[in-house]
C-alpha cells in the first residue's frame, strides 16, 4: 500500500530546539533519528520505499533530500502551505501517477508510535476496509482525559473481527474541556483523533471533486505536468491561487461517504509539547521523575526535564516540574505544565524582531 | 585613618558566575565595578589611597594589580590562606610599616553598603572610640530575623551621643534558628555581626602578642623583611607554618580588652547568595518581582532572577522564585530560596572532577 507522509508542520512548540528551518519532524527527540525518518522506517513493512510519498514545505526540501539521499522515497515540496486538503489531494494525485490503485495511508510525519506491530496491523485492517470506497480513520483508545486532542465518536455497531472492529463514525468532536473529556472516557465510545486515515486514491480524488471543486481543478492542472519540466512552475501557479483549507473541515465533516473508525492501541502520541515528550520517555526518568542528558547535575530536583543541546553543563537545584532546553543561542526555562504556551515566547520573539532565533 | 580590606574569600556561592579564579569580590554584581573596587572607592573619604591595604590570596594578585593599576592602594598577597587572624595581623603590621599610628578599619572586600554616608560616619565614630585602645565593631541594626548571620548583643548602658552610641559588647552569638532570631529582633539589643571593626594597629598587635603568640612571632619575622627583596620568601616561609585561625575565635572571644558595638543602619548586606543579591536590587524588580538582564523574555514569571552572562537569549515561562545564571560554559537553574545550597553543586563538580568549571 502507499503512504503519504504529511510533513508540512512549522512547529514552534519545541522552541528553542525547533526553529522555522528545523521543525519538529526534523528533530531527533523521540529516538536517534529525525521523526520524519522514523515515521518512514516504521512504514516499511507495509509500504516499500517507492510507495512512500512525503509532502512538505519548500523550505524543508533540501533537508529532506539530504536525509533520504540514498532512498527511493518520493518527496514533494508544496510551494506554499495551504493546510491539509491540498496536501492530501496532491499526495493522492502523485500516488495515482506513481501507479497506486488502491488504499493509501495518510499520516503526519511527526507522531510517535510506541507499539509498531499494533499500528501496522491497524493500517492493514484499515486498508482492507477502505478498499470498497470508505475512509477509515484510526481512533486512538484514550488513556487519559486529554483536552488537547479532538475526539472521534463511534456508532454502536461495528463490523469485522472482535479484536479488530471497524465502526461507522458517529461524530468528530472538537477538543473538549476536562469535564467533557472525563465523560468521553467513561462513555467508552470516544477515541482520540490522530489525523491518521486510510482511503484509496480514487475515494480521495472523488471526494475532492465533489466538495472542493476548485482544488480538484487545480489538481488536474498539476496532473498534466507530472513528470515534466513544467511541474514545478505549474505547482507554484496552482498553489498560489488555492484556498487554505483542512481536509477535516473541507471533506470529513461534509461527506456522505462512509467514514469508519478503527480503534487502535498503539502507544500513539502526537508529541505536542516538551511535557508530552517528557511523559513519553517515562522509562528514562530517574527515581524522582527527572529526565536529563549527560552533562547535568541535579540536586533535590523532581519531575523535571533537562534537555542540553549545547556544550554547556547544566546544574539544577531544588527544581520541580521544570523544563530546561539549552541551545547554543537560546535558553528556555519553563514550568513543564505550561509547555503548550511556548508559542507565546515565539510571538514575543517575532514582536522584537529576533528572526535569528525563530 | 587606615583601612585593611580583607579579600581572601574563595566564594562558591555565586557559582557559576563566581569561580575559583574569580571569587565574589571580583564580580560586578552589586554595581558596575568589581565589589573590591567599590569597597575601596567607598572608603576614600576616610582613607586616602595609600592608607588602604588590600590583603588577598596569591592567586588573585594579578587580577587585583590589574584593577588597581593606576592607584596607590597597597596590595598584599598571602601565600596561603590562614583564616582572618593572620590576615588582620599582617594588615596591622603593614599599616604600622606604612606610617599608621592610630585606628584602622578592618572590613571584608565583598560586602554591600546602601547608605555610604551613614557607614562612613560610623567608621569615624568607631575610630574615635577605638583610639584609647578598645575594639569597636559595627553592629548592623537587623531588618529581619536573619538566620544566616551571627549576632552581637550589646550591654544596656552605652556611651556617646544619643544618635551614635557605642555600647560594650555583652556577647557574640552564633547564627540562630528562626525562633531565636525572632527573639533577638524583639529584644532590640542584638545586632548583625558584619565582621567590620576598628582598632588601632597597636591594639591589634598587642592582642595577637597576648593570645596568639606564635602568630606574633611570625609577624615580627615578616616585619624584618618589609620593603626588602626577601619579603616574599619570608612571608611564604612564615605563612606555611602558621595556624589557620579566625580573629573572632582567636582574639575576640578571649580578650579582656574592651570590645564595643556601634549600632549602624547603613543598608549593609553581605551579599551571601543569589537570593540576597536579588533582595538587594529590589528597586530594579519589575512589577511582578522579576529581576533580569537585557536579552530576556519573560512570560508569566514571578519573583525570579535571570542573570545572563552569556550571549544567549534567555526565555522563561511560568516561573516562580527561580534563579537562572547563564554563563558560557555552565548554566544554573535553581529555586532562589535554595540559593545558599549552591555549594552542593560545587561539591558535585569536585566529585566528578570538573575542575574546568570550578
Amino acid at each position: 500500500m502507499y503512504s503519504v507522509v504529511m510533513a508540512g508542520g512549522s512547529g514552534t512548540r519545541f522552541w528553542p530546539y525547533s526553529r522555522e528551518h528545523r521543525p519538529k519532524q526534523f528533530l531527533d527527540i523521540t529516538g536517534n533519528k529525525p521523526m520524519i525518518v522514523e515515521t518512514c522506517e516504521r512504514l516499511r513493512p507495509v509500504s516499500s520505499e517507492d510507495e512512500i510519498i512525503i509532502v512538505l514545505g519548500k523550505s524543508h526540501l533540501k533537508e529532506a533530500q539530504r536525509l533520504f539521499e540514498n532512498s527511493n522515497i518520493h518527496i514533494l515540496a508544496e510551494p506554499v502551505g495551504r493546510n491539509t486538503a491540498p496536501c492530501i489531494g496532491l499526495g493522492a494525485l502523485y500516488a495515482r501517477y506513481s501507479g497506486c490503485n488502491g488504499p493509501i495511508a495518510f499520516l503526519p510525519a511527526d507522531h510517535f508510535i510506541g507499539n509498531v506491530p499494533s499500528f501496522l496491523k491497524a493500517l492493514e485492517t484499515a486498508a482492507k476496509e477502505a478498499e470498497p470506497g470508505g475512509i477509515v480513520t484510526l481512533g486512538i483508545v484514550p488513556s487519559r482525559p486529554e483536552t488537547g486532542y479532538g475526539y472521534i465518536r463511534r456508532s454502536n455497531t461495528g463490523a469485522g473481527k472482535p479484536d479488530n472492529k471497524v465502526y461507522p463514525v458517529s461524530a468528530f468532536v472538537e477538543k473538549p474541556d476536562l469535564e467533557t473529556a472525563l465523560k468521553y472516557i467513561q462513555a467508552g465510545d470516544y477515541y482520540w483523533n490522530a489525523g491518521i486515515f486510510v482511503a484509496t486514491e480514487e475515494t480521495i480524488l472523488k471526494e475532492i471533486e465533489k466538495y472542493l471543486p476548485l482544488l480538484y481543478e487545480g489538481l488536474l492542472e498539476i496532473e498534466e505536468s507530472l513528470g515534466k519540466d513544467t511541474f514545478e512552475n505549474r505547482l507554484k501557479r496552482v498553489y498560489e491561487r488555492l484556498e487554505s483549507i483542512s481536509f477535516d473541515y473541507g471533506i470529513m465533516e461534509k461527506t456522505k461517504t462512509d467514514i469508519y473508525v478503527l480503534p487502535c492501541e498503539c502507544g500513539w502520541s502526537d508529541v505536542g509539547s516538551w511535557s508530552s515528550l517528557y511523559d513519553l520517555k517515562s522509562k528514562d526518568h530517574d527515581d524522582k521523575g527527572n529526565l536529563f542528558d549527560d552533562d547535568t547535575i541535579l540536586v533535590d530536583c523532581e519531575n523535571s526535564y533537562i534537555s542540553g543541546k549545547s556544550e554547556r553543563l547544566v546544574a539544577c537545584l531544588g527544581l520541580k516540574d521544570c523544563v530546561i532546553v539549552d541551545t547554543n543561542d537560546a535558553l528556555l526555562v519553563a514550568d513543564i505544565n505550561r509547555s503548550q504556551d511556548i508559542r507565546r515566547i515565539v510571538e514575543e520573539l517575532k514582536k522584537i524582531k529576533r528572526e535569528d532565533l525563530l
